[in-house]
């Protein structure tokens, strides 16, 4: 299949690398040397202008919010294949994905918003989840494409559904991380050492991919190379409390939640990676930095 | 070896089943018919009097709280053997397990706290964790009796230790299981069929124990048979907030979790199971009990 | 002038009960026999249909929310006078506020936002305090109807900022309101007498409205005759945590006060009042109602 | 009478200021040179030593916490007059204070807890308010002496529950500060004028003491001269917050603000005053200090 790709970012880089085996593969980005990179790197072919991504089967978006998808749309639109499929990869915003795809359903353009779970060795590997939102068979036309760089593909309801359950999924990691943070912050003060304290937890009823993938390496190591920004993970929660708040549910934990990424983002820096948020809850504590 | 086991509670009659298969093991419980049954059941010999346990090598305890073990502490003090062991697996306080293991010291007994995790299902299976604070050799003379019923036994500290450890992890399981039912009340209102976003989440950044064992199936089913009572959980936070409080650790999910206990606790009632408290965020939010 | 007052609820029956006097005056109300007493007893003309209050220079609406005043709006929109005034005394929304603007703009009628303070007794007495949004011009030909029921008539800002600041006081309220039902059951559950801790509390930093005026006497008598709807304040609520999330504004304490409103009326009911509010917390920490 | 005053810090040296000239006033600091001037300024008589202020009929302790307070109390313990009053107008912490006072007792010294409010402001002026714990009797023999200082007084119970009311006075105090804090760094955000936003919400429902009197000064002049540290009124509200969990009482507000506290407590220095609680909010909302 003819296919582009929109968005060579820390994810979307190794994900639309894995398309060219397969696919003859397009690929944009806003910094263009990256795509001349990309196509140097795993044999993709540079669109030249934003416009050239038009002629395709498939469209992958992969930005960082709905806000720049929206923008992209609205180029393209003019352009496209009637019976293309547009595959959104960004940890988007529902109510923008519904209100896209209905701008594209008009010119025959089918709309699945597919955001990913893996991080940046899930994209490297090939085995990203995808929570896809839209049309069955829409799902079951772009799943060879998927294939390349997905594990597992969920298809878990209608467009919107796959932005939804992101959100959510990285509301509850960023709760897990916040409040795994706080404990083993305060077992440190305790004097437990806190690589048997993992170790414990993780063989116990408290664990999560927090303490058990995320936690470990940066707070045993202290380092904290960039992973994924405080800042996107702040963007993740709020599009999953404005749910809360449309759907009137009770999450006073997602409330909170919201409230500390915010304040922590402004206390780190927008270029702070989420994990770094232990050094918050450090520096809240009157702990200073080693 | 000559072991008693006080407490044939949810977790501590299976866990004393274990141990006659290699000790010699005496038990007692408040309501006495559970030590009958349990010594037809597995072989142990029922203690006529609370006072017969002291005759023991190892004394273990699992009951609700320190204060139960400071009590039976109190009653079998006189006649301890100077050299034996006290093995407390209660969840329980780690300033009062200081208290209790500085006055069995002068009597020459080494206390640890030994609390588990793995729940009924890891205590019938002798598949429980253990999490274990005070002295090393102590650690070393009881292990074969741990054994018996433990897969992993990690020692986190001193004495006080290992219910840190215990009341943080089971914190962070409360913390795990109300935002995964926050998170999971709001995909269903807005029309995320539950059994699909659970696959995709437990693929996902956001999985936790809570997301992948405890909350699929009274979720899903709408079951809510009694684990762990609510009663329990929201005692073992407070020990928590109380040792973060006293390290002066911002903790601001731990102090929320410890609110949305009893709030939840008043709300369903003194016997409710710990998992019920999705029902007391759909109460809360205006959902109606099906 | 002749105005037109829409909206005859608790507050806007006795606030438009002032007009007659220095006024030509027509009433409406959904519920008609409300319009009717109001002409009895009042000396107001009701309006036969809705369409007849838009033949005015001024028309008054205080309704629930912002979005019966956008219905209202539609409907008249065809018969306004060019140049007349459109006054809305709603708790609004200033997002929904500043869209009706605009739209009665095209049409030549002016609109300020001009919310209300001092409940029942201020309306009933003429007291209020109006918080006004929009052209100062406009609001100088408003003001000898303002003065009609207003003590003090304050404008904040342009379009929006009457509804904002609004949304402010009454979150301010209910914060008040809140902490100072958990502060006064505590120290009744210590066993301080109520009415000395208010009376030294009132002469301390930690007095407010709330502690002043609105909590002795339903505290004191356990007397909560109906006031203001806690639905009606949880929706006030809702409109200032929308601004502090559009504005970036770190804000713990409005996100909590948002999830504990939605919380309690839920548990007390649609017609609850919002003092009952400390029942929520009497039930929330296992206390009976007497 | 012949009066003790210990510690005089900046509320307890005006106190201190006005016993002089009714009653013979022995005066002692840690920092003497304070106790040097007090001798000059209001012709009080510096202690030499701290022994020699246990030989008076009332003796007043005015210190940072109850720590010292038992500190001082334990060192005159051996030289104090049997049916002496002792007078600790700290804000302390009412579980301290009745271990004092049952100590005292079998000395035949009865125990006041006396704290104040009204800042350095109602010191000076002698317009302080006095929540007063302990026997009546023993308030009227020592009501001379505080009419030399207070506007009111009020006896609310027994030992400690003096303590207890200013605790939750001064948490009410923290949250109305807080929350209107929030509100109007909202409003300024909005481009609402805030000293016409403070003139609508002081005749609204939301005004409190920090609406009316706290917080106008400081944000319209951004001058925080010190006034009461921020690291005080933590320690205040831990006393308030030790009583809900002891009482059982739900207390989620009570709670967050404590959390709020300490993490502005850490962010903005031990030295900040109270209201610069304002420049927390700030900055966690990614607003720099002009």
């Amino acid at each position: 299949m003819r296919v582009s790709f929109i968005g060579l970012g820390a994810i979307g880089y190794p994900m639309a690398g894995h398309l060219p085996k397969r696919h003859q593969t397009v690929v944009w980005n806003r910094t263009a040397s990256r795509a001349q990179q990309h196509a140097k790197e795993h044999g993709s072919q540079m669109a030249k202008t934003l416009e050239e991504t038009a002629d395709a089967e498939i469209i992958f978006t992969c930005l960082p919010t709905s806000a720049e998808v929206a923008e992209i749309v609205d180029k393209l639109k003019p352009k496209l294949r009637r019976g293309a499929l547009w595959v959104d990869c960004t940890s988007g915003d529902p109510t923008a994905s519904r209100e896209i795809a209905s701008q594209l359903q008009t010119l025959g353009v089918a709309f699945l918003d597919a955001p990913v779970s893996g991080g940046v060795p899930g994209a490297i590997n090939g085995q990203l989840t995808v929570m896809v939102g839209g049309d069955e068979n829409a799902l079951e036309q772009v799943r060879p494409a998927l294939e390349c760089f997905a594990a597992k593909i969920v298809r878990v309801g209608d467009v919107g559904a796959g932005h939804t359950v992101k959100a959510i999924s990285n509301t509850l990691m960023a709760v897990n991380v916040w409040a795994s943070s706080e404990g083993l912050v305060t077992l440190a003060q305790q004097g437990v050492d806190l690589s048997l304290a993992l170790d414990a937890i993780n063989a116990s009823s408290g664990r999560s991919n927090a303490t058990e993938r995320l936690l470990p390496s940066p707070l045993l190591k202290r380092e904290f190379p960039p992973r994924f920004k405080l800042a996107l993970l702040a963007k993740d929660v709020k599009i999953a409390t404005s749910l809360t708040r449309a759907s009137g549910i009770s999450s006073p934990v997602f409330a909170l939640i919201s409230e500390l990424l915010n304040a922590s983002k402004a206390t780190l820096g927008t270029e702070a990676d989420y994990l770094e948020i232990v050094k918050a809850i450090e520096r809240w504590s009157g702990i200073n930095d080693a």
